[in-house]
């Protein structure tokens, strides 16, 4: 792509590849059984199995990854419990209580942390709700998240070391995925490596921010709790009627690893976007591990980029601030990213 | 079309148009702010106001039926009020407790009646309820569906009695619009004629079973609700982050009065089936007045249409009952039946 | 006692006996643990447990009668499923949708019957329920009531064999035992007989209608659920911090058989009473089986009832009923009815 | 009092004073009408508007200060808000999540700070939570709670200031009074000037810690939501029927101000203990304003005390802790501490 428009405000502003487009005028032929009774949404819960070498798991779609997350913590932790999760997590700073909505109440307790979550807070946080018996909430789940909202990767090790700390104690472990090819081409590893042989009970596979319409898998690697997923997600209005073209999308995803390339291409575009911007002498904060970055800029440099035409989120009161004040800024980069638009954001902020 | 499939199971197995895909296909074009500020999605509520004659009205987007039920009625009734809908209400027996759900545990009182709701049986109803003052449920909505579940459709007089009984109780009318394009072609009338025209609240202007993947419009002529509505949408996981792609399904369905052509076809499909059972001498249970037909047949006639490979839901057990038991089938007929399939259904019929 | 008020609007209007008074009296002596873990509430389990002759029951104290059974039904019915009861249950009439909003959401299955259920009727809509999958609510539980809200008691072999139909399913039975103890002297039997001999899974062994000030045991036979009974009743706000106080008004109910005192007393006053209305030509309409009768009088008849100074519940309007016009009254007797006051009733109707 | 047991574990573990006991017996006269309506409860209303000099204030009981503090913040805060709250709060920490199950799934936003709330950390809590637009949990409420869970007392003007920062963005505020009257006496003023005066909109007049078996005070000062609140309380199963016995408590709490009485005399226990400790050598930690102290003590002190027989929370693993690592005790009076049994701990510890 040579488009120069610098739009990197989130990765669920980019287009759908054209095997998303193919995959669904593809399922558009004739007649199909509902509720995912079709041969294409059979198809894809096959296929998630087979690239998590899980041939038991529960796959199961929906269409935004708050859904997802949503449901899959339903079936995890009771009304009376609490979810242990970053301050920073999505499901907590982004999902207008969904997760409170779907459990029926129950609470999240934020390990302490800006970022990546350590075993050590995890389990203090863990140890901590145990002393009030009946009269504080119990324990529940722990819910991780990778790529985080900073735009870190858990190296694997860590990530299992989060997972053993929640065995400790029993509890299932969620991976809200989102970015999870991303985490996962910046590791170099297999989903299954990412999730199950780590100790993940339940990981969503997200597509809607790596290139597709609307199309998350969630993956209990224990079955049990299929049919409850089922009818919470009837119950949540989550269930498709016209369910083929939700798995379209994840046939397309998983044909030839569409969802690897998409997410190498995004991560490729970010690393791009962090060599740039350290060449032009700026701070790179948090991220660059898969495809997000916090950068520091001054007032003045945010006011030239976005004055250009440059899309992305920047902290505090731009209009306010000082010009040599420092305020931070958000880059997030999907498949579509073209290096001429990275490159003229790059060559913009050198201009200031 | 010339296929011959025979497959009447339900309006949500057809495939959609053209219009759709191109839709679809056009909206793919670069960036686009998410969650609808998007101008495709900002164009749709222009589109779904001036349709519905409403220029003040709200208008919100959501991908599926049960979806769009369960957040509207969430707006108009408390957790600790009821909603009066007919026992056979798509909300009652096909949601899973979606209704109960996101109303945070209101009830559903049942309105005697076999199909249509009566203003009398409404009316007794709500009179009903109100006796126990905070020991029972308080009133809290009404919801009435067009083209009912079992296929009929509501004159506008007798919609407008209804609204007129919730209104002596001041009770707000939602309307389960699922197939609102059949009942208005049926009725030959315009949307707003069969809404806030007569007393209706909030109206559910459905897409998916007319021609959409997964789309319909939720109505609100009062606005004030509006951003309520837009939290408890995020809330339950249903505001999709590319919600470009469920707009341009419904700026597809918009586009040229695509809507009243879908259920233009929709409705022919069915008088032809209707026709065609009646010569057949079939007794036709209910129906038939929009694009749905319940049907009384022999178990032996249902046995040669099913193994002629005619889909559709017959009652009772098929397998054990006698040759000459008289079981209900329903067909329901979407846009993209072709009259061959039509045909040889009422050839197989007559042929036993 | 010789007071001649008339007060038959419900069992909960009398005072307590002195037994309870004197059971607070000594309970108030110094210090003692919260929530439960004093000596008295110890001894209330044990007694509840060797009343039921269930050694291994959870026995649990709610202050309420709703509350009690929303928490018993929260813990056997999921949300996404229904509880099979009676359109006249307490639980579905006079609970202001406790039981929806304790079990998140879960749904009344009304099983047709105007008083007593019947296996067949039970059966039926339990089937009913089980013909959409995914799309209906799921079964869930069954509830029972005896005394019913109409004043009947099931026999021994009426309530094994409503829950021989729930064990056909799986299901489990839930009990209102709001007017249990009254239930149990119409019948002569013991607690266990009408209880988990006959496949009751949970009862409410209920205080507050017999004259403690508000107090109902919870017991489950199997105390698999115990814990989780526990956390709800906390999260429900209807764990108390002076336990001891609502223990010792069930120690002084267990005390020599003081439930069972009570209730022979209130069953005796509405024997009276139904004997009176008899000779006095009124039609019983039903109940007066154990302490509440429903009566058939002419308007006349209530007015004069009424100017009199009798309390109760009357249908209908009242006020504008021709004089010869046949209402309803409902009259409810707890221990302390005097034979004065009864008697009085049954004269001054005798004098219209 | 002369006994000497040393039992300072909670203000919940004391006896009623003999006042409430009259109190219930003088209820217990013959028939009242249920639910509130009985005269007892009309006078209770009458009773604390005028304690808190609101004439049009909206008064209910509720029997737990769970029950109370839930079922008020249900009609401030919507599903989809958030309370902020401290991170010690009782309705954070002791609850087992009822702010989130009577809200319908609200989130408790933590303001950083070990005790009181400062008036910056809630400005800057409530800005940080509307950055997100309809992706995070709306603004909600305001809880407050004084004394507060670490024993301070918040001056009349801390609590403005806190009211005032609620005010700027049209927050309401809720006032967790367990310890209401223990506040009150230790600053001197009456109900008015540490509620509405300040800005509160709804407090908890609590009686259960202060010497009552169960009976908490729901004041709203605009009425409004009052029939919100009775819908909410008979939903949760917290209408009493019995409501006379509820109310019989409050009422003996309200005549000749016994509240104020009771909290005196725990006030005073307090201070005499404060006094013991500092004299013993002991470091007070937090408290000490009203009837709770947080005390520093040595292992081996806290385990001389134990050994004694003295009763109260320590932090940390006693057990195990070296014999001069210092750990918290709490130590809470209520009104029928002794002066024996607080001087026989002082010197228990002086003996160590």
């Amino acid at each position: 792509m040579t488009d120069t428009v610098m739009h990197f405000a989130s990765d669920n502003g980019g287009p759908v590849p054209p095997q998303v487009l193919e995959a669904l005028t593809r399922a558009n032929d004739g007649y199909a059984w509902a509720y995912g009774a079709d041969p294409v949404s059979q198809e894809v819960v096959a296929g998630v199995r087979a690239l998590f070498e899980a041939p038991e798991a529960a796959v199961h779609l929906a269409a935004t990854g708050t859904a997802a997350n949503a449901l899959a913590l339903a079936c995890l932790c009771p009304p009376f419990a609490t979810v242990f999760c970053s301050p920073v997590a999505h499901i907590h700073e982004d999902e207008c209580n969904a997760p409170e909505f779907y459990t029926g109440g129950a609470k999240l307790t934020l390990v302490p942390g800006a970022d990546k979550m350590t075993p050590e807070a995890l389990r203090a946080s863990i140890q901590a709700e145990e002393t009030r018996g009946v009269h504080g909430p119990q324990r529940g789940a722990v819910s991780l998240t990778t790529v985080t909202e900073r735009g870190s990767v858990y190296a694997l090790d860590e990530l299992r070391a989060l997972c053993d700390v929640a065995k400790e104690f029993d509890l299932p472990v969620h991976l809200d995925g989102a970015r999870f090819a991303n985490a996962c081409v910046a590791l170099g590893c297999k989903p299954a490596e990412m999730t199950w042989k780590l100790g993940v009970d339940v990981a969503v596979f997200g597509g809607t921010k790596n290139g597709l319409m609307g199309a998350e898998a969630v993956v209990f690697f224990d079955p049990a709790k299929s049919w409850e997923f089922e009818l919470r997600r009837k119950r949540g209005g989550h269930l498709f009627s016209k369910h083929r073209y939700m798995a379209a999308q994840m046939q397309a995803y998983l044909a030839g690893d569409l969802w690897r390339d998409l997410a190498t291409r995004a991560n490729a575009a970010c690393a791009r976007l962090a060599t740039g911007l350290r060449t032009a002498g700026i701070r790179i904060a948090s991220g660059a591990e898969a495809n997000m970055i916090y950068f520091e800029a001054t007032a003045a440099q945010h006011r030239t980029l976005k004055a250009a035409g440059a899309l992305y989120h920047a902290s505090g009161d731009l209009e306010a601030a000082a010009p040599d004040a420092l305020l931070l800024g958000r880059l997030v980069c999907d498949w579509s990213q073209s290096e001429a638009s990275i490159d003229r954001f790059v060559d913009t902020l050198k201009a200031v």
